[in-house]
């Protein structure tokens, strides 16, 4: 009988959730950026780092993280995006045997402080309304990019009904014309290359789709979250022109009717338990038809949980 | 030698962590409150149910949860104060038994989604600038009220120092003039009793506290944290007169400066890494002059960590 | 009218969560002590720094951090209990002016790894079976001692019954003698200040504490959650010639019967939803007949939540 | 200019997290299983609820639900992988349009407790050294099935180096030979369709596996964490024939020498502030020559991070 052997296949490494806030003091008037910035590389060469030990070719990962804050200060934060590209090409161009890798970076907002109801110049309170979310994907020789955002969590107090499905022996849900309906977006969305290379307003635009996204959700009398799910991705890529495709995870996070019928009250959808779990999980993407598919640029990217 | 007895002490108990989420629909233009309601109930009738698991006393714990959301449809939340006064009053007042309790609420904060630029009817989202906080505590046949905030996370990139500290054979810490000082303000000020009998108009009262709290971290220039802790919590009071004592516990959020002199680069006070652990754990409470003091009213209520 | 003014209340002040990891190796079998302690420290002349921002008698946080660490090195960490101590006097007796503290830890337990059955000299893995807690105390001139563990999740599948309660127009709760009980506990045990004095095996006292907690769980035919805290407790004191009393908090965790009944199947106490929220909260304290008591012991120590 | 228009890419749908707890009471020695389940559908002719919330063929996620506690009672939890199994077969057989899913388990690990050294009939505490993971996929008319662990902590105080890496710009991590290593191991092992076929122990396989990963863990002198993550999923293929391949993501957990220099003391290598933020992400897939690859038997599984 033959020994059995084993290889290395897919891989990566670096190093995470490097925490970088970034003052720009040029003025009086400070800016802030706050990131939290993930650097993973690979490379067939790497290969040896796994089988023997022999880190030659392993950029540290204690390397990564002063790259990532050097970096901050040389070409300062001007988008996630843009910084994840910067960093991206560092790696890439730098070290020849740096085939690629996955750049990623959640981003917290502040907003200034009013004082006397004027924004402070340098004091800021963090919003806590959604993570923004970017990634820089090399791979196979091209590079992708995505934006998104997580954690922004909506509720709809009417306007969402559910009916008309299947029913089989397990099926007990009620249906209903008028619900709760609630959910934590997470969505990511793929530049096309081409708006990549011809440079982005990732700022503008990331303000732009969370607004589209809100207001879709507001607006779409919901049959099904999968309905409303694909009709927000739909406003984001009708609304820019530069987004390729979107992938949603949206958790239905159920406010469940309390039955208050046994104490002689009516409970016409004013007062809900907001349950914790178990919870519907609704996942999809929607594509600009005519957009070339790249499945690659979402490899290892937290996208359906 | 004489055989070892046991009693019973400090006890509550009651049902925790209650997801209510109240909808005023009496118009299309709906409204929504969304609290996490903890109640719990103290006497010393209900020793029997440690001792011997006696539950004749025991207004259980389901039955407390039951109340909470049949009181969200008969009484509305017209303010996380208001509305645990009212369940506080069924407990005290319905049970003979019930010498008092502790009730406890979180409130998150929700803003209509903009469409078009209007605000809309019915659909909503949450905000994270901090949680809203409240407690009605019945005690030794008082009642006492607190509101407050947590998680409300707030960051100045100067206008902070920190020098002038003694120097023992284990301090190695850098006098500064100028430092990112940060901070996630828990406060929670007490109600004067006159003040709740009085009636107060609690939702203005937030809003005015924390936008108070707000502009004096702002403003006040820092040579300690627990200077700005002070400066904050005398605002809140000088602010409002319906207000006793402020308590707080704030962590310095540490973000230091990261070393890039070995790549050549400075950094003044623009590249952080925020850190995580330890933290500065400064905790404090201001307290107006003749207001009259009761720690008892602080009993079971998480204020230092 | 009279100008308001404000004066400082309670407060304290230190460094949160150090995560020391004291390994000794004397030898080479190692042994491992990981901890996340925190330091904080009270005095009336501190106010200064509150008032002013005096920092002159402001033992920094970040010297508290050094003192943890170089501790570690220079005493070891025999138990948490100890340590505490050693730092507490450190603190106290070192600089004039503080006048107490509270020192608070967590230990997260290790076992050897087992290499072909036997444990490993330098290589561990960390078991999840609760997390030991301590903290001294000092205040008004004495010293305080705890011991205690958390997060210590327990089941009973049967042996646990619920009746007897009163019924008002909130309750519809059915009776019940057959239910799981789940709870996960914390529980807090104050040692008599002469056993402190006159020196505890510490670890021991754990080891044996945790059995004798999980044992009494285990054997009590449960009437109330309460009932079974209270045995609980007695069956610690029990057991322990040190402990004066000890203080638990004890989330219900539901355990709902599925209604199986739709799919025509019986359900005879099978299949559960373990529920997360609401919850039963059951809180208590069991006391040594004849200790005395020491209620400013438990001053900040997070005991009931 | 023609009108932009989109399509629906990659999606799926279901009930996440149903906390089921399964107790086998045949007996009076009774058995726990305690899992945290997610159920997913996919299938071309969903699209419709996604385009128009035409729910026709949408099975509810409350029916997975349902179907989930039902399949509890009916069937039992043998193990997380058979349980899996059987709900997958049920949706993809009982439902013509539904094509495949994805289904995930948690499982909590319970010990009995002991009661004057005897393991109890019925009473039990929850362990937490690492949680048991399985997944089912169905995809592309194949049937994929994983086991894993995940939050496995582990260190070793001695027997790592770290050496023999590039230097660059940015790189200034000194060189070591000796230091302390400590991951939480995420390790998912997918096993060979014929083995899945012919039937597989997976409760022994489960206990076998972690405890070769746990053993190489500690046995393996590391010169790199790449290397230990490689030898350890080599330990597991060789261990177990069922094996095709194993997917490990590894943070490395800094655990930085404490620098007592200051303070006039030595510290080798004994007293470590062990940190959160930033760490090393290690992340590789040990693969057995010879097995078929499955890429697709991943997609949605949560491997990397």
């Amino acid at each position: 009988m033959s020994e059995t052997t084993v290889s290395l296949g897919p891989n990566k490494y670096g190093k995470a959730e490097n925490r970088v806030v970034r003052i720009t003091r040029d003025t009086g008037r400070h800016e802030i950026a706050d990131l939290n910035v993930t650097s993973q590389l690979r490379g067939a060469a790497l290969v040896d780092s796994y089988l023997t030990g022999d880190n030659a070719l392993v950029v540290a990962t204690d390397t990564q993280k002063n790259t990532i804050y050097a970096f901050a200060k040389k070409h300062g934060v001007p988008s996630p995006e843009q910084f994840l590209l910067t960093l991206a090409d560092h790696f890439v161009a730098g070290f020849e045997w740096i085939e690629g890798g996955l750049w990623q970076a959640e981003q917290y907002e502040w907003a200034r402080i009013l004082v006397e109801g004027k924004p402070h110049d340098h004091s800021f309170v963090r919003t806590g309304q959604g993570t923004r979310l970017a990634t820089v994907q090399v791979i196979d020789g091209s590079t992708h990019v995505t934006g998104g955002v997580k954690d922004l969590v909506v509720l709809k107090s009417t306007g969402s009904e559910f009916h008309g499905f299947p029913r089989d022996e397990y099926t007990t849900l009620v249906e209903t014309t008028d619900r709760v309906m609630s959910t934590s977006v997470t969505g990511r969305w793929r530049y096309l290359p081409e708006a990549v290379e011809a440079g982005i307003d990732y700022n503008g635009l990331y303000e732009e789709v969370t607004a589209v996204l809100l207001s879709a959700f507001a607006t779409v009398h919901s049959l099904a979250l999968q309905q409303t799910l694909f009709e927000m991705g739909k406003a984001a890529i009708l609304a820019r022109p530069e987004i390729a495709e979107v992938r949603f995870a949206m958790p239905n996070k159920h406010h469940f009717v309390y039955d208050l019928s046994p104490f002689g009250l009516e409970n016409p959808n004013e007062v809900f338990h907001a349950d914790d779990r178990p919870y519907g999980l609704i996942e999809g993407t929607v594509v600009r038809d005519g957009a070339a598919p790249a499945p690659e640029a979402w490899t290892d990217v937290p996208t359906f949980v």
